[in-house]
Order: C-alpha cells, then structure tokens, then sequence
C-alpha cells in the first residue's frame, strides 16, 4: 500500500482524434517510473490483444494488464452476446481491482466506447466511479465519453481530429498505429 | 538500418489540454515494443529532467532521449539567452538525429513553444521537416503549433481542454503531473 495517492482523480481522455490511449498509457508510463502500481484494463481491443505497447508495457515493473473483447473493431450495428459479455468482464475486473487496494491508477480502455454501444451500463460505471476509494486514480478513455461522466470527472481532454493520414488515404502501420 | 518505417509522417500533437508529451511517450512505449528506434528530445523541460517517465523510459530498448533548456517553465516575457542557446542545441541534436539513420521515430517535445517564443527559427523547423528523410517519423508536441507546420503535417490533433483539476485549485502531483 505503499505510494499510494492522496486524491486519486477520474480523467477522461475522448473525442475523435488520435492519443487518447497513447496519452493514458503515457500517463501509466510515467506514473510507474515513481512507483506508482498501474493496471490497464482494455474493454474492446480482443482477448488477444497483444499490441507493441502491451508487449514492452508488461515487462515495466508496476504495470499490469488486462484485455478483453473481440478481435476486430466492434460495429455499432452488429453487437454480438460475446461483445457484451467480454465488455461486463472487464467491468467485473475493473471493479475488483478499484476496490483490491493494489492499484493507484487504473486505466478504463475505450470504456466510453463501451457505454455508448449499449455494452455495459451507464449507471454501474457512475457508481464505480462514486464508490472507488478516494486514492485510487481513474482514467477513462474512448470516443463519446457520456455527458453524466465529464461532469463528475475532474479531467477531461477532448482529442479533436485536424487532421488524420487516413483521410488521405494512408493505411494503419504496424508500430505506429497498432 | 533494420525495421525502418517505409513512410515516416509527421504528426503534432497540440492544444492546452493534458496529453499532449503523454501522447507522444504513449507512441514511443508502442513503437519501441515493435522494436522501432525511438528517440525523444525534450526542448524545453530543462537539462536536468529526469522525471519519472524518464526514468522508467531510459529503461527500455530502442528508448534515447536527450533533454534541454532551463529549469521551470519559460517565462514568454523573461527570455534569457541561455533559453535560446538550449533551445538551439536542442535542434542542432534534432538535425543530426533526423539524418543519422539510427532513429525510426522521433519525438521533439515541445517544439511548437520554442517556436513560439521565438527561441528557435520557424523556417529552420520548417527547413527540417521538409529535408527529413522519408522513412522517418516525427512527433512534434506543444501548444500553439505553427499554421505552417500544421499544414505540412500528416495528423494533427489538437487536445482541448474540458476540464483540468488547475482550475479548481487541485495541485500538480508527482508522478501524475510531473
């Protein structure tokens, strides 16, 4: 329980454009350099999710991490009982690890995302948010971040889009991208 | 010369919102865990830096970093020669990194400051940008990005600020903020 935080604050990192995972798993970064313990939960991004980043970020010390979802980007139109129940995994393991006392920060991957496609409830993410043990650090990232969680947050970043290389037609890259 | 980019971009991460320098670390972890060469020159945050990030950063493989300027933060009014100087340095060692072929990816934190401040050239950024190499990539961070750099640039996102805990008289934390 050591290095724990006086006030751990609820950020959320949202809009459209790029660096709001990058900017959380920064934070992580950084937070885990001064011993803080960190744990990335990924609501969307596949069971199997083993990204550049989850492969040099799990042999930091203080770092732990968890993935759930599909393989592939979930379609808004087409959400399958697995999309729903992998997404409630990962809210069950994001409400254990608040309350485990062996966290200081904790990152909500694409949690937004996940409220917003009807994947988990809205309410059960304010109460999460309400009950965390006041040290405990949160930040949610995602698109569509819910009007109810920017209030009660207290960051909030919107990533806006000027400009992006695949609206000029140049493809994801390995490394950079995913 | 292993693992290079076929097409490096250029991306600016800017705005007054947080997550800006958070965002390029963020690609760096990702890019390094794909075994891409990184390197991270900080501007303006003193030569002295080592902040956690840093710290935990200098740690991993295929991780450089190069840090310049004065301690504190740069009074836009109170500029001394030694600012420029370091900023100048800062750039010199961007030019030599940029054509040494031994980065894939690199980041100049807090460029678009020292460009507004008037501690470095806009046409020198200018100049660098347009006679990189192909295969290199370059994050440029900090508020007031250039009109003329966001132009020339692949993928700008600018990070609004909603909301900041500042604001309501919540201080910086170590390990959160610094």
């Amino acid at each position: 329980m050591s290095q724990q935080l006086d006030q751990g604050l609820v950020s959320i990192f949202t809009g459209d454009g790029k660096g709001k995972t990058t900017a959380a798993i920064g934070a992580v970064v950084r937070a885990a350099g001064h011993g803080l313990r960190t744990f990335v939960i990924y609501f969307l991004k596949g069971k199997d999710y083993i990204h550049g980043e989850n492969t040099i970020l799990s042999r930091l010390p203080n770092v732990s991490l968890a993935s759930f979802g599909q393989e592939g980007w979930v379609d808004r139109e087409n959400i399958k009982p697995e999309h729903r129940e992998q997404a409630g995994l990962a809210l069950a393991t994001a409400r254990e690890a608040i309350n485990s006392g062996d966290y200081d920060i904790i990152v909500l991957d694409e949690i937004n995302i996940a409220i917003n496609y009807g994947l988990i409830e809205l309410d059960e993410v304010i109460k999460l948010v309400n009950d965390k043990p006041k040290q405990v650090e949160l930040i949610l990232t995602g698109r569509y971040a819910n009007p109810k969680l920017v209030q009660m947050a207290d960051l909030v970043t919107e990533m806006q889009m000027i400009k992006h290389p695949y609206t000029q037609g140049i493809k994801a890259r390995r490394g950079i991208d995913y």
